[in-house]
């Protein structure tokens, strides 16, 4: 069953909890995750809300809880459900009060909904998805997991219009990351992958195939990729929470090498899937 | 009396009206406007709705109404208020659908808060307030009013940690705009305000300025202004429909000139209440 939670209670989904004065509402004033459940067992918790933690530090929101509490939210949460395979979302907002810029004497709002996962699309998987490649014109923070998405909205939105799963971005040429996820290549057996920096996300599934690709002994490099090298790699696949580890095949409806997926993506997406079956 | 309206209904202003997954609520996803309401008039709102209806375009947002639609949501909504001197918030959401990037098959949601104005204090109107200078981090697409708040919400605070009014922001040394008002300097006599482009805000208060500055006979450039420029202007002054036409004499601590309102800023800001008085 779809669970969810808005301010120290468990609610129906769609109810309504929040008033138009949220700054979540108002300003998108708020940080957020995003977990899988597989099994029953949240993956990668942990290292998500170290995560929150730190995007709330960085736009200096107080945290209602410590990681422990979240923690216990979240698997009180998955546990109601009754679901074995499911998202959870978790955000943060500064809170209620009445609407201007500078922070409110407010206590942070904390939501949550818990619902079945969608698995990602054999097809996809197996064969490999498309992309668009567009600016990236977000702002220059995005290792801060905020809800200000529009920029994010509006570029997957593109994507999907030509049928593509994702939008990658480049700033001046250099490729930074999808709108909801982060890039990988590989080119004459070493696998590349943007540098955190402030400009993007320190993904968890980033963090994850790193660490598979070590055991795996694939040469890494984590260095600025150019546009051109992007489109002319051996292999690209994209990561994400939910999307796992993502072959693409083709970009700006161009085929990357033979158009299939990868022998190391391949490798990495079974290492990958083999850490929750 | 304050007054709230959500989606159809006149509603208490703290009336819990939106579920958790609101697309505003989640991403921000959305557009809006503040209206200022002198003696009963909204001041400037034909102007107002025109932008709403650029920016939910610019983001492909349907709007749930016409023009003339807002209009009389708005006007009903003043009446109601009973107030005399108030200001009108406006926001529309891309509505409430199961929260994932792509837009959903819903209708776009609408929210508006009426409140009593604040006066704009009168030390600052005729002493002079001061900003802080920070860089522009923002997205490339300014020009949208989008809810997408929270980079101007992380420099306005920083600016009030410091006694500061405004967080005024450049962009490779070059001046965009403040985080929620337009930048005008004056320099031996001229006007100079940045010119239009997708890094700021069509402001309506800065509109209106440049045409009273026009019918003063003040020659008006509209051309970059560098940070340099800036801090060596004559006069500075900074535009909002609620701070209206606001001097600057401080900047990052330093003194502007001989640290007072200039006589330009002076006669435009009478020109401006002058509309309204």
């Amino acid at each position: 069953m779809e669970v969810a939670f808005y301010n120290g209670k468990f609610i129906d989904i769609d109810q309504l909890v929040v008033p138009i004065d949220e700054r979540g509402h108002n300003f998108g004033d708020g940080v957020y995750e995003v977990v899988r459940v597989y099994n029953g067992e949240a993956f990668g918790l942990t290292e998500h809300l170290v995560r929150l933690i730190d995007s709330a530090e960085a736009i200096r929101i107080k945290l209602p809880y410590t990681l422990e509490g979240f923690q216990e939210l979240i698997l009180e949460g998955i546990e109601k459900s009754g679901l074995k395979d499911s998202v959870v979302y978790l955000q943060v907002t500064r809170g209620v009060a009445k609407r201007q810029h500078l922070f409110p004497e407010a206590a942070a709002a904390v939501a949550m909904t818990i619902r079945e996962a969608k698995d990602v699309s054999i097809n996809l998987r197996e064969g490999g998805a498309s992309v668009i490649v567009k600016e990236d014109e977000r702002w220059l923070n995005c290792y801060i997991k905020s809800l200000n998405l529009l920029p994010n909205i509006l570029v997957k939105q593109e994507a999907a219009d030509t049928g593509a799963i994702e939008a990658v971005l480049h700033r001046d040429g250099v490729m930074t990351e999808g709108s909801s996820s982060n890039l990988f290549i590989i080119k004459e057996g070493m696998l590349y992958t943007t540098p955190l920096s402030r400009h993007i996300l320190a993904g968890i599934t980033r963090a994850n195939v790193l660490s598979l690709a070590k055991k795996l002994n694939i040469p890494i490099k984590e260095e600025q990729i150019r546009l051109e090298q992007f489109k002319q790699a051996d292999e690209i696949f994209i990561t994400s929470t939910t999307l796992e580890v993502m072959p693409i095949v083709t970009v700006d409806g161009e085929q990357i090498a033979d158009g299939k997926p990868g022998k190391y993506t391949m490798q990495l997406q079974n290492a990958y899937q083999a850490q929750y079956k």
